[in-house]
């Protein structure tokens, strides 16, 4: 297997597996399944079975695999240290699924870190040194490379981009305690999940927003989209929600582009790219706020790899 | 000169030179001078001849010197990009000085990542890969040392931690605008001059505080540890002021280190270590502010190296 790599996204719902290039980092056989048992021993079971199925009987023959996870890893140990939306804490994954495989080495790394570098290798990154790397989907999360180097962090748990605390602008917005328990982190206000949890409590509370006829009242149905669709058709509540987010995630996006001085920002993540007016709102914001000094020879621009970045980016760890 | 190098601290005010022990960081020998003529013609001379001083006739067996530059440098160019306190815009300051010494070649950074890099090495950084270092002083800047590199950015600005862009707190505190032109940034909060040109503003506009009385109504006198002094001893204003400046110093920090998770955050400059009672508010609003996981084997000290550290981190620069 000669200039080939094996990598897996594990999600919290869905492992990916996937044979790369590891020159071009093309993806020459890929295998996804959902996680119907989250229990370590049963994820370590799906993804030997994904791995087997990209790699055949070859598998043995790989001496290392990257893994991408869901949560806050300890590459040095292979233990995922905290991983929430797989309900788990100090699970040694990385020797679990060693010895399910024929003893190759796993190589353990958050998935945005895996993310990053994979944008980094063959992606909107390519090229560059120095790269941020941040999306924004139903939580918000980051990669770093910096100086070509993969940034995990002393404790391998760099990249919290969700987790920095804001100042809500609107007058209207109150603190709001995020998924991690703190008060006031940009999660909390800006990701998916969190905009479609503070638009119900609003219109549970009366405000009136065109939000309530796209959702045909159902207010389960709220998410981004919608709020990204009623902003769209000039609705004064959307508005302020998506200002709010807009001007928190780009002065936040901002502020450490200034600090960092990356060639590249890429964003991506389900709300990032499926709502374009908010990210509109964000680019005008980051370019209000970020420092002139860092923006010579920078640009934001989207992830490139798509859903598979963060198996590419796994099966290239080093 | 076998295991000796050599640096150059280049301020504002003044130049420093220093032989230093490659093995031990200990300076060997020492040489500062004010700046009386900051045109680059003037500085190199001042900076050759502080050279001289320290090395002798021997300065022509070096083949590198290391210079920190209070301002922007593209280390792999030698130029200073921008220097405002030297009145400097893209000045080759790297080859002008390596022809006033004979030839060898000059490596630029900016002071702060100096410092950081001097700080990381033979301070309170030391045996760390992943040490962030702030320096709040008349202005704020920081340097960063990830994966046991010095992190100077992709167009060699990385570190400006003055301007991040912050919210301010108090309801009385209108945005200001920051010496770098742009309105919010941090320093424009919580650096020393800064501090004193808005409390001198209040002042000059009746408000009453001890501060005036510390004084003795001469306003031009106000400076950091006047407001400290003030508020150790109850004053209001003080209060207000102390406490604003310490939440958004203590929020931002907390961001940077949760997101690049280091082992060290190492505070220094002349209000950090001059206002301990500010430091103290600090550090509160910082540990409210951090992410949990980020602070497993962390911690945050004070710079070690003092006025030494820019000149010794110089001299190792790589």
């Amino acid at each position: 297997m000669n200039g080939k790599v094996l990598g897996v996204d594990l999600g919290a719902s869905t492992a990916r597996a996937a044979l790369v290039d590891r020159n071009t980092g093309e993806v020459i056989a890929a295998h996804k399944q959902l996680l119907s048992d989250r229990s370590p021993a049963a994820v370590v079971d799906v993804v030997a079975h994904a791995l087997r199925e990209v790699a055949g009987k070859d598998l043995e023959s790989f001496d290392r695999i990257g893994v991408g996870v869901c949560g806050q890893c300890l590459g040095s140990t292979g233990s995922v240290i905290l991983a929430p939306n797989l309900g788990w804490r100090d699970v040694p994954f990385g020797p679990m699924l060693s010895r399910a495989i024929g003893g190759a080495r796993v190589r353990l790394a958050n998935d945005l870190a895996a993310i990053a570098w994979g944008e980094n290798r063959f992606g909107a990154g390519k090229g560059f040194s120095d790269v941020f790397v941040v999306f924004v989907g139903s939580g918000i999360g980051s990669g770093l490379v910096l100086g070509g180097r993969l940034n995990e962090g002393s404790g391998g748990v760099a990249g919290e981009f969700g987790h920095v605390k804001v100042q809500p602008i609107r007058p209207a917005t109150r603190p709001r305690r995020c998924g991690c328990g703190a008060m006031s982190c940009l999660e909390a206000y800006t990701s998916g999940m969190n905009v479609a949890a503070r638009v119900r409590e609003d219109l549970d509370q009366g405000i009136s927003s065109l939000v309530r006829e796209l959702v045909g009242g159902d207010l389960s149905c709220i998410n981004a989209g919608v709020v990204e669709a009623a902003y769209g058709r000039g609705d004064p509540y959307a508005r302020e929600i998506w200002q709010e987010a807009g001007e928190l995630l780009g002065t936040a996006l901002a502020n450490f582009v200034t600090v960092l001085n990356p060639a590249r920002l890429i964003l991506g993540g389900g709300v990032w790219l499926g709502c374009p007016l908010l990210a509109t709102l964000v680019r005008e914001a980051f370019e209000g706020k970020v420092s002139r000094s860092a923006t010579l020879g920078f640009a934001l621009e989207n992830a490139f790899l798509g859903d598979e970045a963060g198996v590419i980016g796994a099966a290239l760890l080093e």
